[in-house]
């Protein structure tokens, strides 16, 4: 009955608050233009379902590569957007699990949010919701249908959903025909140096004068690795500096940072 | 029994109109020429079935450009009908079942059909019911050799039937040989500028100095996708301007309408 | 015991003759030369396993365009022949069925007819016993053995058994070699443009100065697409008509039976 | 214990004798030269294994296109090898059955075998056994890997055996190793038309004016195609001859004979 | 505990030893140089394993063409290494078992060979335990999985093992990655006509001057075909002649010898 | 409880250190510059785990040939870094499990260490772990999915973990995208001349003015095959002299040392 109904939406949604804050431990630095971009037309998304008379269902992918920040932007979307009901689909809570468990799941929190008037669920990284290997490839079908079925079912009378992906393999998602189903599609790029800069210059642990050429060699590098690169680099070449970087009483030696940085490309290189 | 029987028609009939409804949520406009003449010729199918002698089952299949109003058109044929026994069959119904407990639930739907002298089943996103993904391909055998016989089957002496298929992917259902098992095949086309104009003139959202080009844009799109597109336009680029526009006190800004378009489109293109 | 195995027998033929019966629901026309040469040798096998010693099991294949009138065919040679035990074997009956239920029944019908001495199995549709489809392709391996075997072995001493296959995948059992497996293979086609006017003049439909070019125009089709046709065009443009034209008092509009056979041509076309 | 062991032995060899007969339904006729010098040096093996010191494992595979008389041809050598166990392995006893079923058979013989002094196994149409089909292909790898091992164990000491497999899918078995697995092969081939004229004058159907043209028509046909053929055209182009004909009354109508060769053959050509 | 642990392990000692003989039936005979030096290579690695301190894991591989001794080898070192626990894995005694349980037997064989101080298992045609097919190819990844983690598991402390694996398709398991995971890989090879000669003078059944010739046609032929075919020619044209030629009364027929080689290699050329 | 889970950490740590140990029987010896400054950076991003604050988990990847001391490496800083949690996930002991057993064992290590404060995973033989066969090519996609949303997974607040993986299989990793989600990537080289030369001068069982013309001929294998060549040549041509040249009175007869090489290479080559 109703009140049981209401009593499953609550814990869900509390737990769901931690899911989405964990998607962006560190907080949200200003990350440029185009990230600010995507991130103000995903709002106006919410506000055209809240007041939405013929779009009960609107659905929008963010897609870019590895480390861009797309899982951030969208539990960013939902925090903002102060719906009754926002939760996130992830992998990472149902390892091991069959396909049919993982849909059944799926299928659960879609009906779940179809009891609340206003609802966001990110489905993020959906490749790895649908098992994804580039060799076969091979992928979960029962998985990929649900999702088909369900960016597309309407939902009942009166409630009013927002479906949030993100992926990494749009190309994948293309050739599933799940890229069509989507209303629109965002591009969540890498940094540019310029845009790399300005989060160098919040973290505050290169000299002044280091500071363009490190923005430089970190042009076109997701956000992901920038941070990872400037932590590894923190601790010097012989370790124990990172506290004295950290506190701003020493900054990183430029040249042990291009060493670290060499590890990384000479490699895929 | 025959009552039994009865009871078990009667509410599968009351569910269906709901399912038919639901198919074409905020009516029907008119789409243009082609639109039509399908519809009259689906038309003629509903009476040759009522008056037939000689063909106890006619099979129609309409395809076309996801979002281009086929089921919305199968659902409007159906209703028109007045047949005693309309039923759609649907995907969204059978989320996560098996191949077979699907299978099971299409033969019931034509079992029951079997027991109504007049009877129309719409077998909808036939490619979503046969679990198709490019990738493979794959889908479901089981289901694909269900169809193939129930599309030849006769009903029973004194039962007679109209099945509409409808698909976004004549291609691989020419392959399976389930076009072929049709009587008729009918292209649901998208839009051409003067049908959107149309479309466009009954929502009056857009200047009437706009309207040609706003037309113009929206060229060769299905019906689905000018609706959204209309209705993300018109939350206006800072939101908010939704209501005024809607209740006609203000006009779409043509230049964000291109914009919400460029965003689509730059993407695909 | 004796007494069960002839109960069993008897229902199993009674139901069959109502099935080969609905294979040619509206009685059998003359569909040309190149039908009856057909039917005649068929008539021959029949003597043959009648009269044979040294052949107790003969089997021939039908083969044809969908439509063509192979199954009604088979049914016809089953009826006249006044076997004691004939039985078709069809997917229609079959549907969902698995894999090794299907084989059991194929096994069943080939047992019983072993314990009459004169008996006619249709195999019908092999290509759907098979689960066929082109994609892959796919099909029922342990079915394909089965019957490659059962087209082999010999009936009990005393037993004579004549087994028809009808499909429209022929190059598809070629290479299975299930073909080849056959003693005897003809092929049944479609309507030259005599035959077809032999049948529309049965109908009584057109006027006397349209049947011509409508024969013309029904060159190379199959019964089956002739009946459907003729049945279309007879609700006219507008509807409404079927039952003067049938009840002889009006002809049918030979241009709109031009664009009803437009309708169908341009599709595939 | 060994009365039971021996209990079992018996019953399977009554019902393999019989097993063999049914191989070689009309008895045997002379087909020539090739056929003759492939049963004597089979025989010699049928020796060899009698007398063998050191090879108390002898294999023999009878490879030839299908109707060629190599089933016959095997069964004849178990009957004329006087072996105390003689046993015939074949698909048609074992339709239906999974692979694992049917693998237990297979060993469960072999072991039968391994309890006499002198054994022959017939492994009759190891394609069928195997579950071949060319599209694929598809085959059983698990009685694949059965026959292989089988095929190179030794039997207890003091026990020997001769293995006879037939095939008409010789390139199949040469690509899975069973050929190679084989101590021997041998190839049974079609008839020439000096064979085909003895066989012809054996059966006393044909005018003697008549004989050598249809022997000539009859060149390269397998043994099996030869007894079909002649049956079929001893019903008369309109039936009721056929006692005429067997009683030696009337002759074959060649011109009929040709006409039902040229039905089979058209349609391959 | 230990008692029982040894129980264990003698069965399984002695039923070994009778499994080793049988793998040389008719003893070994001296079959040439090369030959020769793997023997001997192989003893060392024997030696190793007995005195190491560092390589308590020992892997060889034999390969070479079916039939040419490998197996034989293999058992003969085992026999002769003295070690106390020798054990053959071969696919003989595991005919129609599941790949678990067969990769079960496998792992327990290893257990049973860490309980002693000094091992050999022979891994004996390890393309048969990996069901492997050419066609496909098939074969069985869990035991491959299994081969590949069993030959680089080092043995508790102080136990050491030694390994031999033989195969005749060396191709596959490079493939694979077997044939790296061993340490030394030995090419076992059919029989130059010297070596031939060789065998054949011991058993004298050729004519002193035909033995030459005979040799010449027996080049590059693995033994066991050497042995088959003198068998096959010991029985003479029209059978009877074996007994006389193996007590050494008469000699085999060069003719005969040719055409018995000939029924063999024509076939194959 | 909280005591229980540390008792069951307290075991799971016990039973690791041993399970390192084994990964560097003989212990570890120099093997040159490049084996030397993979250890430092790892032993930094050991630092690094320990120190932060924005990384909790740092993920790293030793690929190289087979051999060259990947495992030995990982252990070693497994052991080196004095962290609470130290455990290695290997193929060795999940042998026969099912895909799913075995992902169950991985998932629980992983939940092992997100209790302590500072853990380190080995990932060893990551292509082992996957059952890959370069044939298909095969793998698990099960087990594939898990580390890669393992390797993304954050532990819980205040935890931090290193993950290291090693893989001989580097190109199959990059294809399946696991490469990418490790943060960094080491190539874990064979050993170069002089780097050999250091390694024969350790174990001093060449005279001084061989060795030079040893370390060339050992010029680019990996440390593995090094040691197991010495040994192997330690033993002589003709065996017992593997105790004179461990305790030094003899020297490895250099000639011998090249055939014992050519044995090997031949074969590859
Ligand atoms: N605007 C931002 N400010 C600060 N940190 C950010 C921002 N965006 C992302 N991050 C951080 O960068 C890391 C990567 O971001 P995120 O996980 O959202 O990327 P992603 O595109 O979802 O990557 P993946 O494709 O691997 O899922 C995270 O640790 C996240 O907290
Ligand atoms: N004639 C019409 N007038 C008004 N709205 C329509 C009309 N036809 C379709 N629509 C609306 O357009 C949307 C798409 O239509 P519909 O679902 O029938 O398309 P479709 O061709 O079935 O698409 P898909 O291939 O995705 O199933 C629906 O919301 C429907 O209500
Ligand atoms: N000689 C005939 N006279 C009248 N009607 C016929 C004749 N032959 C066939 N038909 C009708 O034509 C239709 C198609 O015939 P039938 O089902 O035998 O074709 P088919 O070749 O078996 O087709 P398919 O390949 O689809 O199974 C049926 O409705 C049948 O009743
Ligand atoms: N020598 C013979 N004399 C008389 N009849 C024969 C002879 N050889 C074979 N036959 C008959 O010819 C038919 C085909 O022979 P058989 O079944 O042995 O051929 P096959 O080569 O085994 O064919 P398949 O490849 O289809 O198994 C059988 O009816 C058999 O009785
Ligand atoms: N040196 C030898 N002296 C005498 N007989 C031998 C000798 N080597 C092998 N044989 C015999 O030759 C036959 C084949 O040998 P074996 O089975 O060892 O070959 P193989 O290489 O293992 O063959 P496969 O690849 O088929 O397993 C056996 O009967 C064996 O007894
Ligand atoms: N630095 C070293 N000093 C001495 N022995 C070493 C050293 N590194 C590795 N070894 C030894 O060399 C052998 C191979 O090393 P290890 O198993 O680590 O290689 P690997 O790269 O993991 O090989 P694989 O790819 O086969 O797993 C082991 O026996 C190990 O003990
Ligand atoms: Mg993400
Ligand atoms: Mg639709
Ligand atoms: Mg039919
Ligand atoms: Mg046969
Ligand atoms: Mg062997
Ligand atoms: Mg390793």
């Amino acid at each position: 009955d109703f009140l049981n109904a209401l009593q499953e939406i609550v814990p869900a949604f509390g737990a769901s608050t931690d899911d989405l804050e964990r998607c962006r431990l560190n907080g949200m630095v200003d990350c440029g233009q185009r990230h600010k971009h995507i991130y103000q037309r995903a709002m106006l998304l919410v506000e055209q379902v809240k007041v939405s008379k013929g779009s009960p269902l609107v659905t929008c992918l963010l897609e870019g590569p590895s480390g861009s920040g797309k899982s951030a932007m969208a539990a960013t979307i939902g925090i903002d957007s102060d719906f009754a009901y926002v939760k996130i689909i992830s992998a990472e809570t149902m390892i091991g699990l069959s396909e049919s468990s993982k849909c059944a799941r799926i299928v659960k929190v879609f009906e779940d949010a179809y009891r609340s008037q206003l609802s966001i669920i990110v489905l993020d990284d959906i490749e790895r919701l649908l098992e994804y290997v580039p060799i076969g490839p091979r992928f979960s079908n029962l998985i990929s249908q649900t999702l088909l079925v369900l960016l597309k079912r309407l939902p009942p009378k009166g409630k009013n959903l927002l479906v949030i992906g993100t992926t990494s393999e749009v190309g994948f998602l293309e050739s599933l025909g799940i890229c069509d189903a989507f209303s629109v599609t965002y591009h969540v790029p890498t940094l540019k140096k310029e845009d790399a800069k300005k989060v160098l210059e919040g973290l505050n642990v290169f000299a002044d004068n280091d500071i363009d050429s490190a923005s430089e060699a970190l042009d076109n590098m997701p956000i992901k690795k920038v941070y990872m690169l400037v932590e590894m680099a923190a601790q010097g070449a012989t370790g124990g500096s990172s506290e004295a970087i950290y506190s701003g009483r020493e900054k990183i030696n430029i040249n042990h940072f291009y060493d670290i940085l060499g590890d990384i490309v000479s490699f895929r290189g």
